[in-house]
């Protein structure tokens, strides 16, 4: 997805950091994943993406926001909470969703 | 890694979020970071820890901590400091790390 990480946020920003299990290729999920990073890049206050997956175990997304108003409104975005409940229903065996406040960052980029 | 995302905690606790980008199979890093995952369950509040990595991507690993104390002293542990300055010299290309207060979380689990 994003060719490095996401680097360069002043805190406090917020985060939501989202684990979960799922068959490899689910029906229907490559369109719907491609479509819910285009939309919430139309929140206001949203400041990136980023996600992992090991081939046959845990997938982590984490989605970086300004602040709590615009995580929220992008959790009460209609078109992600259908993508939502299509996924318990369909794609998803399990996922935890841990919603945090950055209060420290730093990074490495070799020269 | 882990079967199934960590779930279950009790709000609030840290998270470390550590994303990276390294070649697919770098000399000595698989012993390191079994090593590693050895001594973190050391850290007295230590919660848990998932890590995933698209293959040739990014990879992305979640630490969780019950407060900051638990989390800064496995920072300041000597072993992993060594670690992390052998993965600067050696392995990574980039990395960022998001230390964060998570106020809320939730999960699901397919009956």
């Amino acid at each position: 997805m994003t060719p490095k990480p996401v680097a360069g946020l002043e805190p406090p920003y917020y985060t939501a950091v989202f684990t979960s299990v799922r068959p490899d290729h689910p029906e229907g999920y490559a369109e719907t994943s491609a479509r819910m990073q285009e939309l919430v890049q139309e929140i206001p206050g949203y400041l990136g993406y980023e996600s992992a997956r090991t081939p046959g175990g845990l997938g982590i997304t984490v989605a970086y926001f300004r602040d709590l108003d615009a995580l929220t409104a992008w959790q009460h975005h209609a078109e992600h909470q259908a993508a939502k409940r299509h996924g318990r229903e369909h794609w998803y065996e399990s996922y935890s969703v841990h919603i945090g406040r950055v209060e420290r960052s730093y990074g490495f980029e070799r020269n």
